[in-house]
């Protein structure tokens, strides 16, 4: 049975530590002494749902501050996952955005120019799973709002969401 | 086949008269005068989805101002479908919120009094189809935004969203 699953937010805070260090390993006791616990939580999952890429990851998000997040998305980047990002130029310009330290660290960026909002917040894993929802990836979306993720494996969604990102990558190509 | 199915946005600006007049007809050439185009678009197959409603329409929305989704809501409300709206208490008191024609109408609101957000963009039709995404219901966002919608028959996903929205209900009731 392909996967059909939502997260709901906010997200109790937990400690994502050992999934960004060691990522693959289940949670459990890490020996890590901060304060924080260290059971699952919405942000974990989704968090395990991207770390399990291992040949591409689309991203197109409206915003995208989570250090957390960024963390994982760097991670794939040095593991050889083909990572790019679409995201909209108001935001981008904004404190404590992740987009200028993942340019820096050479992923890849497109980012729009006109009036309307690039409002998406979705991602593509390995071309197979669509993570798609209401949630910008900040951490006052994650821990204060009501919000959801869904993460589904489906054939269509993904060919029409693949679509749409091409498109997009396309339209906004600077050169 | 369970319906499954995603609206992208922006949508091209159309003419809804036809549908929130008769609805459940086909557009086509009605005689409507004015110097739209009458075909269908992403937010014409909104309109229908949610027109389509025989008992019961669950909103939980961040942001609710377009005068064609509310006249769409009264309509449903006024054919004796059970109406029920969860929003977000900062974006509600913004000019051209729908929210307060709603209330008059007579159709239940319910609106959180906390810092974080309520984000959700979803509606469900007759406990059976889930209506979902990035698109907050304005007229900003439908005409000039980059947004998806997904619609999809599909009972579990129904009965998880249908029971965040009861969490969430219950937790704003007033009384
Ligand atoms: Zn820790
Ligand atoms: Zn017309």
């Amino acid at each position: 049975r392909p996967r059909r699953e939502v997260l709901f937010f906010p997200s109790q805070v937990t400690c994502t530590e050992a999934l960004l260090q060691a990522p693959g390993l289940p949670p459990g006791p890490s020996g890590c002494p901060c304060s924080l616990p260290h059971s699952e939580s919405s942000l974990s999952r989704l968090l395990r749902a991207l770390l399990a890429a291992r040949s591409s990851l689309e991203l197109c998000l409206f915003a995208f501050s989570s250090p957390q997040l960024g963390r994982a998305v760097q991670l794939l980047h040095q593991r050889g996952v083909r990572v790019r990002v679409i995201t909209d130029c108001d935001y981008m310009a904004l404190n404590g955005s992740q987009i200028g330290l993942l340019r820096k660290a050479g992923i890849q960026v497109r980012h729009d120019q006109d009036l309307g909002y690039m409002h998406h917040k979705f991602a593509i894993v390995d071309k197979k799973v669509l993570i798609t929802g209401s949630l910008n990836w900040t951490t006052q979306a994650i821990q204060n709002n009501r919000e959801n993720v869904l993460i589904m494996e489906d054939t269509e969604y993904v060919r029409l969401f693949l679509e749409e990102f091409e498109r997009i990558w396309e339209e906004f190509d600077p050169t």
